[in-house]
């Protein structure tokens, strides 16, 4: 058996399933070309057939990405895949990745099927697919509540008809390892053309066993694919962790003999892109890509932490990819040391205009912030994308608060071509403010996250605040980056405004692989 | 073999060695009696030799705690086994835990001692620990990278003196679990008198397998006892996370089948207290305590995912403690409904003068705020705790930004008896306020972590702000809240300049087990 290992990334599908983590085209197109800058071997960009959003999204990320294969969710049926291919079209490598539910109760409650129908299907979807690709991956969704006589037959009935990948899923993040490595194990025995296919796990992490259940998978069922998301985001407690599992292989390579493809130096801004587009904090204690991760990245300087270093460090921080903030740039520092930033970050604007709009707003920004670093930026373009065009804009904001009087705000912001003054009061400067934009915007936006993190540890660094807000059932994040956080907090809250106004599909599907 | 798994909390020791976690003696004895209440069996609440902060701390634990074990960490000598006896004087039950390394490496450049030494000092060890207790623990500091034939010789012999907890520990966090079950299983076989003490692990998350490590230390290994601690804290990547191992072994009871006695319904509680005296922000998508782990108690109602809960939800979020925000008390609730809800929450001040003093916090709090929640009670009585007696504390404060101008704020603090008034300018409110204080203070102090987290998901809820000071080489965290983050800013700074004032230790031990 090959000792290639395939790195599937659905941070994209999968991640952005998790309540709040919706993402906008333009968010999910940088984050592929991350994606492409790590390395990994598959980029699972969406389900076409979810809404027009996700179409979108697919097609313009496989028009834009070279290196990886781009890869659509599409449930087993003809007109789920035609949307897949269609958003594929432009990809240089694409996969379709069907899957359809194998368990009883699934077939039962779920599709109102017959297992020969379901088998059925599974087999008509592989058949179809395979008009428009090669490379086609199958999920018996529900899998380990499946019979296994029934599954075998299926998988074995997909791999004949042509099925490249199978992928064997916990949905619900119940496996244990060794368990989960022997069923695979086991189908991997009894089906007769098991080794046509490469086998792939997909674990969830709700027992804090994601990691070790694919490994387990992988070193005692044979599987060859991983499928896994940045920061193990994901619904409820999130998929496996890709830096976890990448660096759980390199570390103990020895023992795992397995190859992987994933420039491991480019994690950690991996990782600071997802966790600012989603809003989704990293913990400090979480490993690889947590801010304590490696004591000597952390901004602490102790004695005896960095004596002891080498005695207790099992990885190098600079491996994947952290490395002391730096101040890259200033006040005085030109368009082009500026452009040939954004490209060493990966950051690729579409046109000289987008670049000339963020080169302005960083020019107010080094007036008023004397060392800008790689985050600033990154906020900076990220703020950039979303005003483009975009409905709400704030224009000023005055606010004060003294201990015994009720905080104060006046804000002033566009929307459309109208320009709005408004004033309230709150418990604190950013009720006050959110206050004053309801009197006018009176969207009915209920705020369900309300979270601040400093982009550089310090006070005089830039605040990024990301509000979460519901209205009739839709959910979006706003994020707004700001050195002063009550400026922050309302450019938030027009973001996410933005969000609602929009229009566009924010809920993702619901359905689980 | 017994059934019966020991889980042995060592938040207070091990969790508190992460750079930036270190607590004060009150915040320690609160946190203790909540692992009381979750019936941890053995907290293990300190180092006593390390300072006499530690001592203190561990010895009010030791009076404080009816239930649980109360266990003292101790170098293998007379001067560590002493302190450690003393502080664990009170206690109802009481165990010390003493380690020494036992691998070349680091008898060579750490001890400079020769195998010989090490083996009887680790008997000297056990032997004099046994005048104060029945109940010790041995730890082979660096066990994995240890010579096997020497390990067993070590630990047969500090079993036959009188160890009756055998723990090895994976300090670096390098194990994966089968090796590392076998390991385990391996010695246990070895080493004749074996079967005298209990087996325990002691595992670190750096590349995402803590949990697997353990779960296989007891089921390859044979391992009863697993050292963990609240939402994984720990230095770098943290420790095994106690409600992770927990919640497997018990979703999972039919495979592991084992005896736990923790009361699963204290989880959350247990995991906000420990984040909130910490500063150590749990990310959403963290498994069992994240806000995400559970679909619906995230305040987040979609269509679909409540639709749906039941067919993919494998621990009920009721079972861990999560329950809806609940309005538990307003303006016109009484001084008696008051405490009554603080003994509820398992809140216990000193005097009948602590109460009243946070009774008049909460009714001022009260006038500001309809809605006060069980998290804003846990906040007030925190910040109450620590303002007792010390040294700065905030009179009053007003600050005021505008769009094109430099925020400004004016803050009014008491440093002893004095009264002091200072002003300052900044990038925004919370800098101005920092540098207003600083401009008297004159601390120096370096502002290394600045974050802020809404108490409950509302931009009407209390701000919690934690701001962590770095001061020639002491790290402090100071934690405020406040319906204004502005306000709750100051109050964190102040906080953090108070306990950098108290001189008292601050840095945790490098010692590393």
């Amino acid at each position: 058996m090959s000792n290639r290992l395939i790195i599937f990334d659905t941070t994209l599908r999968d991640g952005e399933q998790s309540p709040g983590a919706s993402m906008t085209k333009e968010e999910k197109i940088r984050i592929a070309r991350q994606l492409e800058k790590l390395r990994v071997d598959v980029i699972e960009a969406g389900f076409a057939a979810a809404s027009p959003g996700d179409f979108e999204a697919i097609r313009a990320i496989a028009a834009a990405i070279k290196d990886s294969t781009v890869c659509s969710l599409s449930r087993a049926n003809d007109r789920d895949i035609e949307r897949a291919a269609e958003a594929l079209e432009p990809a240089a490598r694409k996969r379709i990745h069907t899957f359809i539910a194998t368990s009883p109760l699934h077939m039962k409650m779920k599709l109102r099927m017959e297992p020969e129908q379901v088998l059925e299907q599974a087999t008509q979807a592989i058949r179809f697919a395979r008009r428009f690709t090669d490379d086609i991956e199958f999920s018996p969704e529900d899998g380990s509540r499946s019979e296994e006589d029934f599954l075998c037959r299926v998988l074995e009935t997909v791999i004949a008809e042509g099925a490249t990948t199978i992928n064997f899923p916990d949905t619900v993040g119940y496996a244990v390892p060794e368990l989960f490595g022997e069923t695979i194990r086991r189908l991997r025995e009894r089906i007769p053309n098991a080794d046509k296919a490469v086998w792939s796990v997909h674990c969830h992490n709700d027992l804090g066993l994601a990691v070790a259940n694919s490994l387990a998978g992988v070193m005692i069922g044979g599987a060859r694919q991983i499928e896994c998301t940045i920061n193990g985001l994901g619904e409820r407690a999130g998929n496996t962790a890709l830096e976890e599992v990448v660096m759980a292989l390199r570390t103990r390579g020895g023992y795992y003999n397995l190859e992987c493809g994933i420039d491991t130096t480019q994690i950690v801004a991996t990782s600071k892109m997802v966790s600012q587009i989603t809003g989704f904090a990293v913990q400090p204690n979480k490993a690889v890509v947590g801010a304590n991760a490696f004591a000597h990245a952390s901004g602490i300087h102790q004695d005896g932490i960095l004596k002891a270093r080498e005695t207790y460090e099992i990885m190098r921080a600079e491996d994947v990819g952290w490395t002391a903030n730096r101040i890259v740039l200033g006040k005085l520092s030109g368009r082009n040391a500026f452009k040939q930033r954004l490209q060493e970050l990966g950051i690729e604007l579409d046109s000289e205009s987008d670049v000339n709009a963020a080169f302005a707003r960083f020019k107010d920004l080094a007036d008023r912030k004397a060392e800008i670093f790689d985050e600033d930026i990154m906020a900076l373009v990220s703020t950039e994308e979303r005003e483009g065009g975009e409905h709400y804009r704030l224009v000023s904001l005055s606010q004060r608060s003294e201990t015994g009087e009720l905080p104060h705000a006046r804000v002033v912001f566009s929307a459309g071509e109208r320009e709005v003054a408004c004033e309230g009061t709150g418990d604190g400067p950013v009720d006050a403010i959110v206050n004053a934009i309801e009197s006018e915007a009176r969207t009915g936006a209920e705020l369900v996250l309300f979270s601040i993190a400093a982009i550089s540890p310090s006070s005089q660094s830039q605040g990024e605040v990301t509000m979460r807000l519901s209205q009739a059932g839709r959910i979006v994040n706003g994020v707004g980056a700001d050195p002063d956080i009550v400026v922050a907090s309302a450019k938030a809250y027009l973001a996410a405004l933005n969000k609602l106004h929009a229009k566009e599909r924010v809920n993702p599907q619901t359905e689980r692989i």
